[in-house]
């Protein structure tokens, strides 16, 4: 039976198992749009970082409301939903080490350096989610 | 090197393993909503159901644009992105088809008349997304 996850559960869902998020944002025209995003989590606040020019960049420069999907992709289909507004930062002094923290927690920490570097490079952005409303779900086909 | 998928490898990597997808729509106040879904295909029409009263068919019958992702949560991190229109109807004469396909397809094919019933109650609607716009992309992290 579908169940909320308690806290524990929500960082560990996040945090544990280096799961893609899908983020969506929405184009001038109104239409939505989708990516799939590498994240982590700085205390409450959803991280990641993305080019300046990107179709994501772009749409969250002009409307900063975002949604972000993490979920499992078998059963018993565990899933987060996050609503939440993006801050954008370009030459952040953290982006090294976010892009580095990202690398390493998605391909493995012997390639966080690689990854790092050749994601910190000049007009890749820092994004900071402050979440305004979470959804998470366990159990979802049970 | 990320490299675009074939019109072959495109097919299979939708079909060949039941992935969810992630359903991005547009909320009257203009903030994007996301939700992951079971989905199918029907030659290029993508299928899936959903109830009536859910977030994300009221914003389809409000504006039937939406976009989809469906991805590989692992490296190397092949991803499909769907733009398209929603078409939803109520009473669907294909809805308890589809319903078990999409039961067979996630649960496994011993559970699909036990899902396909579930899901093919009243107020559920069968949606046909027609596909405007399709990037797939393979091996993103190489």
């Amino acid at each position: 039976m579908t169940q909320r996850m308690t806290d524990e559960e929500y960082r560990s869902f996040l945090l544990d198992t280096a799961r893609t998020a899908i983020l969506a944002t929405v184009r001038a025209d109104g239409r939505p749009h989708v990516a799939p995003i590498w994240f982590d989590l700085d205390g409450d606040i959803l991280i990641f970082t993305t080019g300046e020019s990107t179709v994501k960049a772009r749409n969250m420069r002009r409307d900063p409301r975002v949604s972000l999907c993490i979920d499992e992709d078998e059963p018993p289909f565990h899933f987060v939903l996050i609503e939440g507004t993006a801050a954008l930062t370009a030459d952040d002094p953290d982006l090294l080490y976010w892009a580095k923290r990202l690398g390493g927690r998605y391909m493995g920490p012997h390639r966080a350096e690689e990854y790092g570097r050749r994601n910190a490079v000049k007009g890749e952005l820092l994004v900071r989610v402050t979440p305004q409303k979470t959804l998470a779900y366990k159990n979802i086909s049970d």
